[in-house]
């Protein structure tokens, strides 16, 4: 069998981080090329080629500091060049670019190529619904599309701290492979066919971890806490059930579903943040600057997402917090609002 | 319908909070006696008789301070006289007294009376191995007995902060009846007939969050902790199918499964000692002294308790997560070695 040549594409913190486990990984194993391509999108550091430093130093300067990439990571800022060869995508881009990236690329990749996406959230459909980023790239591409989804902070993965992770893939042979090009001693695979799942895990995570934060900024107990988390588990369950039925309840105690909501809800900015628009009483926008340079925070992005698809089905009432979290953002609902919500919740009738 | 009597068993933290619930709900619903009995272990507290002061002030100034009861909360220091004409006997005494009022009262209570127990942990049975408390006081005094487990701090659920809980119990009727003798606006009841899982749940999470305290003692990331919180929770389910199987995979995500587990493992005294274990070096004997006025701390006896289990049915291979904790308690593995242990979890396999 001819080696698999891997391409990562996208380069930034999460990107960096897996090109290291990647790049370990195939310069050990026979059923890969030894060399990993990395699409980066090319900027000047400090006066000199991102593409050049890593190649030269083998360090993602600006993404990943202070973490030796192995040598086999080759970075290359021609996008089509780094892809049209590949047999494994493994796409890791901000979720914003991912349309771009695939418009860019489209018919000129191996048809027999699989690709495998490490992205977090939705994209917009045009019917004001949301759309999974595999399918979105599944779409454009025409190839089959896997995902890797856990409780993986990129700065930890890098440092080899111990977590693990969770693929979603229908294929048991790719799945195997994935597998193998991707666990390491300290970061491991559990693979599941339950893709869909999986993946909107990583999405709707956010949407709880900012009623976490609601409860923090509130100041309310333990007791509270655990139960806002428990209860948006069952709506991410059942906002499962309704939109993609077929889910396996099983995918929910991988560590795409309660471990990386436990750390979400614990950790993280969608959590802090929250917290934070709660007690200082600011708009979202000023706090969005302040703390994130400006950057959007996902979990109201996902809610507002989310709210578009709850309404259209006339569902809204299935999901109260979400629901709650989204009004709380618009200014709709004063936060202390939410502990009616939880004495009210569906799930106690 | 003649009215119920209800009696709760035990006076402590625990009890008075719940003492506090129940004594609103039954002034409230005619299905109920007015008057809730609650057994008073007799202390002498300031020179005054301490069922004397709950009657005369409504607070149990020892074990719950600053909370007012229900005027209704009726104090009664004669074990048999408090239970003799029960229809509901509500049992929260600590564990190892449990032995022993069930024989004080064993053919004195009457025949048609149902339990609910409060009580989390194993009592260790004669044959080497466990037995669950509901259990033992089935059997002791034949009668059915239901459990109530969840993320339920006795302080927050004093003050009325909002939390759910979880109850097992196998009749739809005495289900519902003791749903609505617990439910508060505050306090959200879900009716599982699961009673097993729902009462091993409460006894093992504990040894989960010493292994989250080691994890929090050498100083591991995020993700390794909500691994180590992940890969307890399949140990939990794996040990429920071994020993009592038939379980419901839905009950683990109820308040007693995942929300316990999670505020077990991020607050907690188990957390906390364990930590402090790692972090000092010092002998747990004195950690307990200490920490704990002497009190033992309940995941390492809960550990022992199970590893007799395991050992007997010859599947300690299965938990290797248990079994670290057991051993790094008994001084037999150093706490690092824990990452090896998660590096060969079985799940991973």
């Amino acid at each position: 069998m001819p080696r698999l040549k891997v391409t990562i594409v996208g380069s930034g913190n999460w990107g960096s981080a897996i090109a290291k486990i990647i790049g370990n990984n195939v310069a050990s194993s026979d059923d890969f090329d030894p060399t990993v391509t990395m699409y980066v999108y090319e900027e000047i550091v400090e006066g000199k080629k991102l593409t050049e430093i890593i190649n030269e130093q083998h360090v993602n300067v600006k993404y990943l500091p202070g973490i030796l990439l192995p040598p086999n990571v080759y970075a290359e800022p021609d996008l089509v060049k780094a892809c049209e060869k590949a047999d494994i995508l493994v796409f890791v881009v901000p979720h914003q670019f991912i349309h771009r990236i695939c418009s860019s690329i489209k018919g000129k990749i191996k048809p027999s190529a699989v690709g495998i996406s490490l992205i977090k959230g939705f994209v917009q459909a045009e019917n004001r619904g949301i759309q999974l980023i595999s399918a979105l790239i599944k779409d454009m591409l025409q190839i089959e599309v896997s995902v890797l989804m856990g409780a993986n902070i990129a700065s930890e993965v890098a440092k080899e701290q111990f977590c693990e992770t969770t693929i979603g893939c229908k294929d048991s042979f790719t799945g195997s492979i994935l597998k193998k090009l991707m666990q390491s001693e300290n970061f491991r695979v559990t693979v599941v066919d339950d893709i869909d799942t999986v993946e909107i895990c990583g999405a709707l995570k956010n949407i709880v971890a900012c009623a976490a934060g609601f409860a923090d900024g509130l100041g309310l107990g333990d007791n509270t806490k655990a139960a806002i988390i428990r209860l948006g588990l069952m709506e991410m369950i059942q906002f499962v059930d309704q939109f993609y039925s077929g889910a396996n309840l099983a995918t929910f105690f991988e560590s795409c579903g309660i471990a990386d909501l436990i750390t979400t809800c614990y950790g993280g900015r969608n959590r802090r943040c929250s917290e934070l628009y709660v007690k200082l009483k600011k708009p979202l926008k000023e706090i969005e600057e302040e703390y994130l340079n400006g950057q959007k925070l996902q979990g109201p992005l996902a809610a507002e997402e989310v709210m578009f698809m709850l309404e259209d089905k006339r569902v809204v009432d299935k999901f109260p917090l979400f629901s709650a979290v989204h009004e709380v953002f618009l200014g709709k609902m004063p936060p202390e609002k939410m502990l009616e919500v939880l004495r009210n919740h569906p799930v106690h009738k």
